[in-house]
């Protein structure tokens, strides 16, 4: 099977990170992973949620949301229906988990970063974009406080990608697009540092359960994919 | 008092459109008037909503919304806020009712086109803007539905676009943007045909209401403002 | 065609304001335009809403809805629906924005006054009815206040009237009801101060794009329709 | 303790009961407790609702509501807090069950009867009133359709009125004003048909558990009050 | 017409209160009316809601609720539906109100108790069973409270429990099941003290109205259910 | 550190599975593993949602909810705040996907099974438990189908079953109750087929992220856990 960009099976699709995509925001990139376009946002925010008061600590948070024309077809916005939909809610909660594991909240002080990740064009791995292009977005959110002396010390203290990988037919591979996603037997998205250790691996079963050896697989071709992500970013943010 | 982009009180603010930014929709553009910039999606579908349903006739509707970092200050979601404000319901409604007056129904036969706009990043005008660009996506929705033969007619019977003017301090304007906006006495967006006549005209006091004198003045602004839009529009969709 | 009440087209159906409708709130009017009936309650309540707290200025503010029964055919409560729709939402703004400038903030120091405007039976102009009612309302509210000497200065620095205009077929005609409404091809709604000067026009060209002839001769139909409902206003007050 | 409008412990306040209030409604009435003031429309629909269909068998019910300043202080509208409180479910199912105990659902066919009752004004009793408004209402509805020959047979085989009755310090009383209402240990609505039947009792103890005897005192005065009511009703149907 | 569980017409059906079912909550107790089961948890907080604070006085409140599956079909939840019914709204509103009938605010301090009554299983009498359970629950909860000196007094000054009794085909009854509340032209349900006194009384003709006489026997049927569930509450306490 | 139970660190708590819990679901069981406890209920529906009509497939979904009091502290019911939380929401989509990894949707034919995990005491490894469980009450549902000859062909085609691992401290440890969820560094859920396959494999890092020999650890200690799970289902059903 023939995959799109014409890349071989643990090859990632073309990856862009442009910064400063907005003028407002504090921290902004539209991050493409192929076909794949999302506008990440981050917004500094001086003082945390209620719970958090007088702890000294700062917080971060994510927001995932799709334009209704991202897909092939429409679909009918959350606002209008009222409620925002499970996948929504879990894809906010993945992102900003992820973004939480590279900040040291006592340096960020009582401070809030808040991470929009707003899909524009979507064609697979739209929750692995937004972390990998998020990252970028609150490093220059975070270079901005640091810049006007609002954090205590130095909150960023590790960096993450995420990547999918999926089993297709028999074969392992690496950051599916939309045609693949949906014949994928297997569907995983790993999250890492970059370091190399992992925040979050979360594999589904799309079709016949996997065993052990196709899981080590997948957690090969995932690794590789997120250090080169690691190296976009660095790259991006120098 | 000096304007942005060293304009005169006459002048638009440098306005661009490109066709084709997404590649899922029939009809897209992302139109840029000054910092405004709004992505307008056009779907087609068809079939009509259900109390138009065996009327032979078609129907055209839009809806308009922000990205919560569009603008200086972040604000929250309307999805997560679970309803849609007055101001997004209000011109949803003005941009549906603006490019309907370009259609005939019975031409576009029992078949819909929704037109998203999104808001990705504000600088006063936006539904100006929008409805400028969402003119450009809806015809290139038509022109798609005309090469499938959907249509029974030719729907597309006119042209519109918006513009805003304003009275700031004394002095009667062109396409506010942001800054000016907000020091406004008088607000008002007019939506033109190509041929010149109005469709929507829309003027509110902001401060001091105003004499027919003033009124006559922003009229005449905004007219001259709607053609040189008109040309523009006509230019990216040659 | 013959209107109702045998009136000519540059006519006001029988109008009447009838104040101190009820026994709790600090203004009310139910006033009628022909058929149209609407009551307007106006409530006074000491402090301000959170955005304006310290600012030493008062708020002014409207909620406009319909009984389910006021139309030919009933209509679900928004209530029951659980969101209110954008007509409704696009009202309330245009009565609160039209009352706000009949009032001086400062004056009115930290209070506010809520106008509640029920549209007990619609015939047509339900928003300019409730807009001329709701003025004759606050002023009572404001005398309220002032016997008991709550406000710092006299905030009522102007009066308001709405009516609307249209035209049905190709005359120009004043104080649509709703049998002609529904056959206007250009519908427009003015509100004026009790000075002749503009406080909003909303023109709408229902069907066929109106030019600047038309749009002159709805306005002078509207100013002459303003003045002799501020008329009525001031006898209703006297 | 003196009662308003001089009347004694068993006696109702002024009511008035004005038929066709509404120029759309197939039947509406307004009816006046003292200063309680309810709107009561029907609105005949022909079909009913989808759980019923093909019985061959009708449908009756209500919907009741306040405005937002038919009480002393202003209440925010159900509409914009997006949910129907617990005591508005409660009336109108309330009035629901009330008026349905009048109707052979057979002689109706399958059509619906929807009563909105809407409380203008509020002064104690709003429930009571609007279950005695609404059954003149629905009688005329009833009429209406039966002219129009739109039933299979009489469907209104039962009048029904209801009152209020309380133990205010020690003294049982009926009909009480809301300044009685505030102080009364025991609260109860008795909904009775004109035969002198139940259909509904609910009587709660707001202070002091009450016993046998003055649920039977209360009973008795309801008894006579709801006599009382229905030889009203008689008179403004004739 | 044979009962369930072979009892007489004034019979209750096997009743058992297993209190402490839940590890977390101050009190808590499973209550099972025949078929019907009710798991009532007391959760005390410190405090009370805002409109309460600083008067030195508790509060109770009460959240009734069905699993899905308790019924013989299932219902959709209503945190799915995104509103609660108009049924749950009225039985929490009740049971709230029957168990604030045996406590003494000023005793109970600035304290609130909340009562969650979710039925697991139903067959009729949820109402009665929930109020009947939750009042042993009250009363553990409040235990726990003075064994901590949380109370200035001892707040519990009256006892209560809860009966339904209707009239099955020209038959009076005790503690209907759901067969026979189906069936049944008259459905009462009765909150008394364990003196014996009255804190609700909600009777219905679901079919034909019903007399003084009938209405008499099912008091008096009710009265000993109570006394009977009174003896059990102190049994189980004991 | 001791574990509750006095179980070592790659010991499951003590495990209870007791079926037709309740009177009325075609499968019912109440899950425990040690305070964890979770009633499982599955309904059976002839038909499917919309989207899968006249694809001769059947349909499997899952909801999960807590009840208020099933926590150490109350929370607030999901249907009084109008709208469903994203843990909930994630949790349903988890056992929905998990359960449907058991089943041929071609031998369901068209009907479908909900299963409704309701979290009646929690203390750690609900939406494990919940899993486990739910996989007996599937069973006993289909069987019930299966006597009545609902199915073409045999649907159930594997078994699931879940357990929690986790990292507390630096020490691996298998199915974590409450107070070890909450000192964990990693939290790794796992749900796997009778046959020992992976259906999930969902690992986060609360604190500092983890390298590849703590996820294999984990991953041996689940498989572990889930196999002995399995044997207890099996023992369940038999």
């Amino acid at each position: 099977m023939a995959r799109s960009h014409g890349r071989r099976s643990d090859q990632l699709r073309p990856v862009t990170i442009t910064r400063n995509w907005l003028a407002h925001a504090e921290g902004s990139v539209l991050v493409e992973f192929g076909g794949t376009r999302v506008l990440c946002a981050a917004t500094v925010e001086s003082g945390v949620p209620r719970w958090r008061k007088g702890s000294g600590l700062g917080w971060v948070t994510a927001e995932y949301a799709m334009l209704p024309r991202a897909t092939n077809t429409r679909s009918d916005r959350e606002s209008v229906r009222g409620k925002i939909g499970g996948r929504t809610h879990e894809i906010s909660r993945l992102i900003g988990r992820s973004l939480r594991a590279c900040v040291d909240y006592k340096a960020l002080g009582e401070n809030s970063v808040v991470l929009d990740c707003d899909v524009l064009q979507a064609d697979g791995g739209t929750r692995t974009a937004a972390i990998t292009g998020a990252y970028v977005a609150l490093a220059d959110a975070i270079a901005w406080m640091r810049q006007r002396r609002m954090c205590p010390g130095d909150p960023l203290v590790n960096s993450v990608a995420a990547v999918s990988v999926g089993v297709v037919g028999t074969e392992p591979m690496l950051d599916l697009d939309y045609s693949e996603d949906v014949k994928a037997e297997t569907d995983m998205n790993v999250v890492m540092t970059g370091r190399g250790d992992y925040v979050e691996v979360q594999g589904t079963a799309e079709g016949t359960p996997f065993d052990r050896t196709a899981l080590n697989g997948l957690l090969d071709l995932a690794a590789a994919g997120c250090a080169e992500l690691t190296r976009l970013q660095t790259e991006a943010l120098s």
